[in-house]
């Protein structure tokens, strides 16, 4: 009997209470990057993803998180934390910028909305300054940052950790 | 003064050490998949990532991983893992598998070289019977589990948070 044994379409863990994690994201160029958020965030419990603009999705990405993920798209994203913030959510920002807590140190609160940029310009002054928090993944070489799809879901997963039953 | 500020091209973390860390992918049936990874390894300071069959890269999305990164080759990986675990590697698969440890609570050894399966069929059996360990990330939904590049990325960062210098 060997030590292990692939088990293909294993069922997913329970959560005990649903995911409070949202995802935001400013426009993004790339409907691949917003697909794979949203498969990660499915992926993860994660309920809800927050596109700016266009919330065009590739299926072949995306795969079941189009179907388990409420994707909702809005013109501007910061109309959106504001009232976000008036539901009690955290806004943590995940960028390179001063002020930031590393992701190794970072306690999430529950109802915490993750705010992601776009792939070129990240997150910008407007949306820098409405943030409770910003977080970064610490980054020991070239390139200096992960792809922004990458890191939302390093985000997402270090925030799961945290709360491994939601 | 605002609170955030987005640092562009802020320099990395400098490791105390080299990174001991390697990557091993068995056949990726996509070169964008393995660009992914070696831009996340390239980032996360880990200098060599060992490819089976084709080790094309696309370098708009290995980015400077492409240079940072020693991509090397082989036909089969079970030689190269023997031959790394001879060399005092511990083999540890990313895989949902029997006996495995979730990702949340397994500890890493620095001298870790991290298997990753084919896009489809995951890791097979000549490669998970050689391995010391399988690892798996948790999931909460739909899809059951996330791309093998997103997943590489979040274990090679599981594997930082725990040697944040090296």
């Amino acid at each position: 009997m060997p030590d292990f044994i692939h088990e293909r379409h294993k069922p997913p863990t329970v959560l005990e209470r649903p995911r409070e994690l949202l995802v935001a994201c400013a426009p993004l160029r790339s409907s691949i990057n917003l697909s794979r958020i949203v498969r990660a965030a499915g992926c993860s419990g994660v309920t809800k993803v927050i596109a700016t603009g266009s919330a065009k999705l590739d299926r072949n990405i995306a795969r079941d998180g189009a179907d388990a993920v409420e994707l909702v798209a809005h013109r501007t994203l910061p109309p959106v934390l504001k009232k976000l913030r008036t539901d009690g959510y955290r806004l943590v920002g995940l960028e390179q910028a001063t002020n930031s807590h590393s992701l190794y140190d970072y306690k999430f609160v529950g109802r915490s909305c993750l705010v992601v940029g776009n792939e070129r310009t990240g997150l910008t002054d407007d949306l820098l300054e409405l943030l409770d928090d910003v977080v970064e993944i610490p980054s020991y070489g070239m390139p200096y940052s992960h792809n922004v799809a990458t890191a939302t879901a390093i985000a997402i997963y270090e925030y799961c950790r945290q709360f491994p039953s939601g």
